[in-house]
């Protein structure tokens, strides 16, 4: 059981360890040493968990997929309706983007051409967007819009966050989202609700 | 003569054949090896005008951003205004990245980490994005938004078309930047020149 216990807790060091040197180097680039050694686990206990360089890469998107659900759950039901959901669950995103490396190299990872699985977390993301705003269509707030071409304009923006946040933070910060939405809301909001909708997120905790 | 503009040619040659193997397998990846025989050049040839991997990805990003450069400069003069020169623009941009390897790989390298040079092609495309709405707001034809916030928008969704476009052509075709401009140009675009505005843009040869 302790054995057990010790052994999870090794393979989730060695899935952040990759993500940070992912993230940091380039999957193709990366060397399964650099990530043991950051894990401060042999070479030979890597090989116990994981085949190759390939299956890492693998669960570190794996794990990022488990983030993003669990960001767009910790949302859900607090928020008065599916806009406001979609726009606090956006601030969750770039702040998990920011500061959770897994989550950071899962989207990278997935849109590597090297690796060539296509796009993972992005389809996951635009899923979920799409199922947002078509509930928000349910609901009778969304505006004279198609939740299909609103999903593509609010994941694509998301998009450029993400890639340029790296090498600009400004670019995932809470002011950039905010101003994103208070762009966008106007043109998403039925006019009963849009004054009720809240662009800087309405997160009960009151964080930014 | 003759033989300085056979330099020139192999030159050329070798710049569009690193961009489509940089494009194909990524900077790490990608072998010189590899791009000369693409080129139809040797080894030798290929040293002769560049003296690393590292210089031939600056030059393609350099070639990449007169690209760009020449792409701006050939929707000025013919929209009304700089809002419809925007529109116009950017579906230059996305088709360009559609037809051109050379564009395609340069925005790819401006976003390598492992290369490290910065967001080379994505700042040149932000400086013209927000000149550009300056201009608009000069014009009188800028809505209540600052060109700063509208231009952060417009970067973050066409880095995002451009980002998501090589695992599905669909984010760069003509359709979904015509959708996204339908969805954003009531915000952008003051009352009175809205209906002149032609999202699906307005090239007088009229090609979509």
């Amino acid at each position: 059981m302790v054995k057990q216990e010790r052994a999870l807790r090794t393979r989730e060091a060695l899935i952040t360890s990759a993500a940070t040197v992912f993230d940091r180097e380039g999957f193709s680039v990366a060397s399964l040493t650099a990530i043991s050694s950051l894990a401060g686990v042999s070479n030979g206990a890597l090989h116990f968990h994981f085949s190759s360089k390939a299956t890492l890469a693998d669960s570190v998107e794996e794990a990022a997929g488990e983030r993003l659900d669990r960001i767009v759950m910790a949302h859900e039901g607090a928020a008065g309706n599916a806009l406001q959901l979609l726009v606090n669950t956006s601030h969750g995103l770039a702040r998990g983007l920011t500061e959770d490396v897994v989550l950071r190299a899962g989207f990278e990872l997935s849109r590597d051409q090297v690796r060539g699985r296509g796009p993972g977390l992005y389809r996951q993301w635009h899923r979920w967007v799409e199922e947002v705003l078509k509930r928000a269509d349910g609901e009778g707030v969304l505006a004279e819009v198609t939740p299909e071409d609103a999903a593509a304009s609010v994941v694509a923006a998301t998009t450029g966050f993400e890639v340029l946040g790296p090498q600009n933070p400004e670019w995932l910060s809470h002011r950039t989202v905010t101003r994103f939405w208070q762009l966008l809301l106007p043109r998403l909001a039925d006019a009963s609700v849009l004054g009720t909708l809240v662009a800087a997120g309405s997160r009960p905790e009151g964080r930014p």
